[in-house]
C-alpha cells in the first residue's frame, strides 16, 4: 500500500471538522516564512501561527534560491507581505555532507551524472549561512525595499528560535 | 514592532512546553510534500502528519521547479524518501493573474524591470498543472525511478483532498 492512500483516509477525518473555510489568499499578518523542508519543523506550532496568517516556502537548506525569492516576490506583490522570516535550523541534513559527496550518492541510486550540480549550501556556519539568505532577500530587485526582512535560527531539540539577524541591521550589516 | 518579536514571544511559550527533541533528520515515513506557501494550508494537519513524519517543500504555485528538484533530490538521496507527494490547491492566488499582470505590479512596487521573468504558472487549469509537476518529477533524471509520486487538490474551503493522478499511473499516463 502507498503512504498517500493512508493520507487520503487520515485527510478524510480532517475534513469532517474543518470549519476554516472562506478564508481570504492575502496572509492575515502580512508574514512570509522561508525556512527548510526538514520534517522537524512544525512551521505554524514553533511560531504561534494560526491558519490564514503567513505565507511559507520551504526547501533544502532553507535558503534564497532563485525560486524562493520568485515566491518571495509573488508574496509581497501579491500576497501584501510586508515582513519575511527566515528560519534555519540545527541539525540540517545538507549541513552533514559536501556537495561532492551527495553528488556520487546521487549517481549511485540513479546513474546519473550529477558532476557540477549544487544540491548542498556552500556554507558550512549556519549563522553566517542565515545572513547570506537574508542579504540575498534584501538585495533582491524584485523585493521592494520597504520590506523587513530577519533571520533566526530553530534549535530542532529544544524548540527554541535564536534571533540571528535583527530586521533594523539586516540592511546595515 | 516588527512581526518577528512577537513570533519569539509566541515561540518562547511553545518552546516551555516542547518534548519532541532528539527526533533523527531521516523523516519516520519516508515520505516528502511538495505543495504551495499559500497561508491557507496547515500541511502537517491536513494529511493527519506527526512532527519528524514527512520533509515538506514549498513555493509559489507548488511547482516542480528546478530548486524543488533540488530538494526532492537531497530528500530522496539523503532523506530516504521514497514516496512523493504533489499538493496544488483551490482558489491559489497565483492563477488569478498572468505574468504580464504580475510582472506590471513588481515594476509599480520596486521600479526594477521585470519584463521576461515567470513569476505565475504557465497552466490556467489546476489538474493539468498538478500532471504537468507530477510528470516533470517522473522524468527528473537525479529522482531515483523507484520513488512512488501521486499528484492531489485541496480545497481550501471544505478541507478535503482529490487524488489527480494515482501512483500507479504517475509514470505511464
Amino acid at each position: 500500500m502507498t503512504i498517500v492512500s493512508s493520507l487520503l483516509q487520515r485527510n478524510a477525518r480532517f475534513a469532517e471538522g474543518f470549519r476554516a473555510g472562506g478564508l481570504p489568499a492575502i496572509p492575515a499578518r502580512g508574514l512570509a516564512i522561508l525556512t527548510c523542508m526538514d520534517a522537524r519543523l512544525d512551521v505554524l506550532r514553533l511560531l504561534g501561527l494560526e491558519l490564514g496568517d503567513a505565507h511559507v516556502i520551504r526547501n533544502a537548506g532553507a535558503r534564497a534560491s532563485e525560486d524562493a525569492i520568485r515566491s518571495l516576490v509573488a508574496s509581497t506583490v501579491l500576497g501584501e507581505v510586508r515582513e519575511i522570516v527566515v528560519i534555519h535550523h540545527t541539525r540540517c541534513a545538507m549541513r552533514s555532507v559536501t556537495n561532492e559527496e551527495l553528488q556520487e550518492r546521487v549517481a549511485e541510486l540513479t546513474g546519473a551524472d550529477a558532476t557540477g550540480i549544487e544540491f548542498a549550501p556552500p556554507l558550512a556556519d549556519i549563522r553566517a549561512s542565515v545572513w547570506e539568505d537574508v542579504r540575498r532577500i534584501t538585495t533582491a530587485r524584485f523585493v521592494p525595499t520597504d520590506v523587513v526582512v530577519s533571520g533566526l535560527i530553530y534549535d530542532v531539540d529544544t524548540g527554541k528560535l535564536d534571533l540571528v539577524v535583527d530586521p533594523t541591521r539586516a540592511r546595515v550589516g
